[in-house]
């Protein structure tokens, strides 16, 4: 994470300050529930309330500063903050923290910062499908070669590839639901979790005022396989992010030429080469990607603590919590921008699907054929034979078009009319589907996007 | 993936006799899907169907030979079965694959197979939790201590460490069926995934027959990020087997001694010295949980394929689909297995609580001086003070407990009688919120674990 | 590692065989080393040697059968080889394995074969480098587009970027004979690594005699870094190998076609579309390449073994090590045939190095209005603004090249001659030093490649 | 990278300040040897020199500020520094940069700066190695107990287990100075690499004059492959840090209490539980080596770039570069002063060794049985069964030693003389190989550690 690559929201949920103020709320709460039940005073629970949020809202660098010299001193930074909150609230101050381990605040505090980063994420990939579904229908229409292998294969439309990477991000968007609800949760359990210094009911309190399911058992910690999860969703948006940023960079080649990122009017493309316009941005989003990703490895290595729990996972979520969140927060608004703002070339897409002399069409003929009552074998060899020919001699001279080198096979011509043939090769054909394909992606009840399958699959027979 | 760690279940899903017997069963659907839609001759998709059901009933290894022949001709995998099949077929053979395209059947058929694994996986996982469960209840109340960092903490109970477990392995039965969901997708669509050539009715058919749902996007391939997301759930488990083994490698250590796995009688334990009993089993799981993780990096590098498709996910796919899921599925019922049979010592699980002189009582002691009215950092500094005393002289000649040297400081015997600290050196006190663990771990919903979260995390004050 | 994907060559190291034969090996030395120091008969020795090479010539698969009986009842490999090895011995056989443990069998035989692996990949690497350079020689003076960020920059030639590959490939050429030399180590130390029962000197025996160095302090294993740093050396190469794969895929593009691997007779690109022929070679590189990459990660978790060894890399290692080195073995090759026999076409290179009007040599002409005095930010401004001119135009009616929209500049034609144009725009300029950088890479001392950095880097002014 | 885990020396290297001080050493350098060839005006080039380092002198946030506002417009950072650096120089910066493209000053100034920033991390491997070897001569003949699998194995001594740490640090002390050399390269090319508008001698004499060797062949940038070695050597590092804090987090646990990290005056372990003392170093190492090693796939995807280069590593490199280099410097200072502070318990890994009743002598008393004549299988028998007697009885009532249940049985009394057991139960047996050992660990040349290898290895007898 680093400020090139980072925007504030974000940012800021990731702040010493920010930190400070939700492990204060857990703390106050927590006394708040201990009042409730009697346990303290209430009017010390509300001292420490008034005098804490007095303190938090004054928060400075000075109290910064504060705490980091207490905590130079006791090398334990849950005991610097409660030091440092006691000098502020006075000698109410026994009653906070009580019953509780550092772990209580450390994690649950975790669960709100994370939650309010999945928030961010959830907001950001709304504006990435909306820029994807927008572009999308602009270019339900537009035809434009598909490529298996990087090799021309038949028509598609450029919306129907938006359309599936729509799909995509739907599905992620999906995933970090699902992975917000797997580390929204609050332990308030002691030590080791035994609740044997604090009732289970003091959890129940503050999960249900922050917002956050009870951790059913924990260990002192909350398990790290939540995290895990939550980096894993994380991991298949930043590899949902590369799968469309490689394809932005496969159109703006310069043979290809179908699309553009947008070029600013001042901007450089290379100090050595003024021609160049470069797609810079889809090419530091699959950067970008790459680094999100590295942090689920050691996230799942997190997962196997010793016994009750070990800190060894501190220093590597102090990193990969605002680094991951921050760089794909980033990662995924440069999308949605890119994708705005993509310059679309229709007339350079429609050339391409050309530039082949129609092999492009060869399944479809294939197809003609066997109807019209040839062998799939000899169909495939007599189109296979009029493809290479077509395709070898491109751009040479007398070279002719798939639909010449066809018609030049006494085979093809008397089984194929022309009528039917220059169905074959109208690429409208491929056009036809667009609009189921739409309805499913676009207007289909969102949970059946994945969930849909019947209980059992089988491979036996009806 | 080796013998040594596979189960026949797992492995015959990956057998070319499985893959090929789905193969045909989706060509055979589509063609009795043409039938129905009038495409084809209904007579032809019987014919299609009977010889080819008879073929595979009697598929051998000289069918896999010709198979194996034809592709080191046409060096294509599809293409080759299906000149076999029509060699079995006849001349109807003609509407088999009928504008489909060879990803049609593969990515469908390792939706199946990857269907089927799962399933066992969740069969599996339940035998895992079956005994996790049982013993857990079995040591509901057997005190063990509690320990952060490697270091006595707190007392607990075995069977909530147990219970801990079973949580984890139950949020990973969770992703499992998630993951199923994701990737029980059918798709027939043809070449680029448009449907130029077959009928959406044809795909909704298959998936049906199949238990599968309809893959609302295609391009010519089903999107690997869901593939991905499975390898994930597969990877989050196999961290959960790495930490439940990683916990029984430390209480058979030497100086813990409070549970060891089974000892086959004739087992050796090491070639050179005969009195080894080695937790052999838990390190073999710690070792295949890394393989089973090893398949994500390069499951969420597949994802980011070339245009509508490449086939580089093939090659890793081959592998890592059979490695991980033939390898989880071993280490799950090794893992069922070892947990049934682990030889639990509840004497020196009381002998290690009480080893340290009862300092492992100090968080109630700090609490009690707490409620006697004596400030925290008071009481924490006479309570450290008498527990480094007791822990540095353990063992040595006059050495004292926790108790006596708590007894000795004027501050503490003045604040709290000798009833008092009894109850806060009792053990007992850490098993009181063991029975509301239970009923949140194993009688609440399945739902309630992971996904009771309220809508929004927030630290604002309520 | 599946069949697809392995040769036999390779395969044949990580056979049973092998290894028995190997493990044998190892024992026979030991015991000819302590007759020597009169620790056991030397009669025994001989007896030993002889009845077990007699026994390992006969090996059959009833061996291995017999062996897998024992370990099924031992639970322990080695003890079940020694088992049927004092079998075929008889009564001498209680000389064997003596004061060692399983470890040093275990491991110095996994040095071995690692070795032999390693062998096999330096010829591999052998023979894809010669490829390489042939190929790089052949096209020398191929004028070919060299492209960043996807976009046409500068001319260069084919074998320049064919060298560059080569130089990379040379490069873990060296990794891998250091990576080599890492592994081979041979440890005979006995439990824990501290000879007690057994003399070093019978280590220094085995390890000369089998051609490896002695494990300097070797804790009853082989340290697990040593083969960390192995598969770091087979990562970077499957990396080289991805990164000219991916070369070879955009080369073949249909929109690039200046390169294309060899289509074999008979071979169908597509079951779907018969005119496709596809660059499935590198495609299937990449994914490989995928493959032993992952290796990496488990292998690094494997270093951090508890105290003196665990055993939870052996699962590790029984599926990484052959998995990784068969499948970087079979892509090896696959990649020198590929290269060998890429199909190269010179005059489609030119077709885009001219496809863009001219504005590749956009730099030159930047640099030769500096040199007639221009200030750099005015030539940009010029140059670029001519080069959009012809990119934004391509192909449109009255489009202009690069030439005649910067000779329309009145302070272009006031200030740089015809003649001086005309060499700015010979792509001859851009193959000047094309000699000279082969002879660094291809004639220059193998250690200067990557070894001749002088002592100290530095910013400081000289 | 966050302040906390961070130490300035190494941030220091990744700073505006030093990059820009770097870029305009490059540049200068360049106009330097481009004078020398009469390419630019002599007078120019100490012009530049002169106004630039005057102006690198007094660089100030305000010039920072300046870079930024200027890259803000251009969006490219090289040209917003050359622009600055113009205004500084005046109407002579137009010889600044000639014929030169970003990459050249971009990947020549990492190569300094990752040179800078091993040169740190060899330093911090020489503190370790320093404190490592100082430990292990002061516990050379430390007798503790070996352990496999967590199992007491047989004795050992302390420094032995410290000298197998330093000889893994010392070979990856090798590694990082292999890495260095990797990186060490200086590439000044020009636009694909080609020298078109630049003489191959600039490079020469820049690369000279920065104390770097000169990449043999250059596509506009340095390739990957030498990063992701470097980051390679970084993990393999990390995951011996990882080893030895493992060893450490051990030795700390409650039940074994043989060594621990030093605990300051005024640490507090726990908020909750005042007798806690953490080995929070050793844990906290360990979370930093899966930090480290998370660098290293993203390192590897970053090598296969497309074609002359992509700019996707840019942004994964400004974030590892930094992130893996500052994390390994703190994490080395880190274990340095941990090893120099580590308080060991001799008394303790004595009473440890002793604590099984001796059955960790077993495997001598196998070998005494085997030399006194008993068959291998009569010999484990028998003495599995006195160590088994031995372990299950340990601490109850009655218990009897490892000796007693020997001397108990009548085929061990007949075949083993008093004095022959009193030499196979004394722990000095195992330490008669130390001296040897720590010869060949901390005395024998350096390059035998890792290099000693002869030509080949094979498993054929002599």
């Amino acid at each position: 994470m680093i400020p090139r690559y980072s925007r504030p929201r974000m940012t800021a949920i990731w702040s010493p300050a920010n930190r400070y103020r939700i492990w204060f709320e857990i703390e106050a709460l927590a006394c708040e529930a201990l009042a409730q039940q009697g346990a303290i005073p209430a009017e010390s629970a509300r001292t420490i309330r008034e005098r804490g949020d007095a303190a938090m809202a004054a928060f400075s660098d000075a109290d910064l500063a504060r705490i980091d010299a207490i905590e130079a001193e006791t090398r334990h930074d849950v005991i610097a903050f409660l030091t440092w909150l006691a000098e502020k609230i006075g000698p109410d101050s026994r009653y906070v923290h009580l019953g509780m381990t550092s772990s209580d605040v450390l994690d649950t505090c975790l669960a709100v910062q994370l939650v309010q980063a999945t928030d961010i994420l959830l907001e950001d990939m709304d504006a990435a499908l909306e820029a994807l579904k927008r572009r999308a229908y602009e270019h339900k229409h537009t035809v434009t070669i598909g490529r298996s292998h990087g090799i021309h294969a038949e028509p598609t439309s450029f919306g129907l590839k938006l359309a599936g990477h729509y799909a995509e991000f739907a599905r992620n968007r999906q995933r970090l639901e699902a992975a917000r609800k797997e580390i929204a949760v609050c332990a308030i359990s002691g030590a080791v979790g035994t609740f044997a210094h604090i009732d289970p009911a003091v959890e129940a309190f503050v999960a249900s005022k922050l917002g956050l399911a009870v951790e059913p058992v924990s260990t002192q910690v909350i398990p790290r396989d939540r995290h895990a999860a939550w980096f894993a969703a994380l991991a298949l948006t930043a590899s949902a992010i590369e799968r469309l940023a490689t394809e932005v960079r496969h159109l703006q080649r310069s043979e290809v030429r179908e699309a553009e990122e947008f070029f600013h009017a001042g901007q450089k493309g290379s100090s050595a080469m003024p021609h160049k316009r470069n797609p810079v941005l889809s090419e530091n989003l699959t950067g970008l990607a790459r680094l999100v990703r590295s942090a689920l490895t050691p996230a799942l290595e997190d997962v196997a603590l010793w016994h009750e729990r070990d800190i060894s996972h501190s220093s590597v979520e102090r990193n990969i919590c605002p680094d991951a969140s921050v760089t794909l927060d980033f990662a995924l608004g440069r999308l949605a921008t890119m994708m705005e703002k993509l310059v679309v070339y229709p007339e350079r897409m429609m050339a391409n699907v050309e530039s082949l002399g129609g092999v492009v069409h060869s399944g479809e003929v294939l197809l003609a054929l066997a109807r019209a009552g040839m062998s799939r074998e000899d169909a495939y060899r007599v189109v296979q034979s009029a493809a290479m020919e077509t395709w070898t001699k491109l751009g040479t001279e007398g070279a002719k078009t798939f639909r010449q080198n066809l018609e030049a096979q006494p085979e093809v011509a008397a089984r194929i009319p022309a009528p039917v043939l220059d169905k074959a090769l109208d690429p409208a054909l491929h056009l036809k589907a667009v609009d189921g394909v739409f309805e499913r992606v676009f207007t289909a009840p969102a949970s059946a996007t994945a969930a849909n399958a019947p209980k059992a699959a089988k491979a036996s027979k009806s």
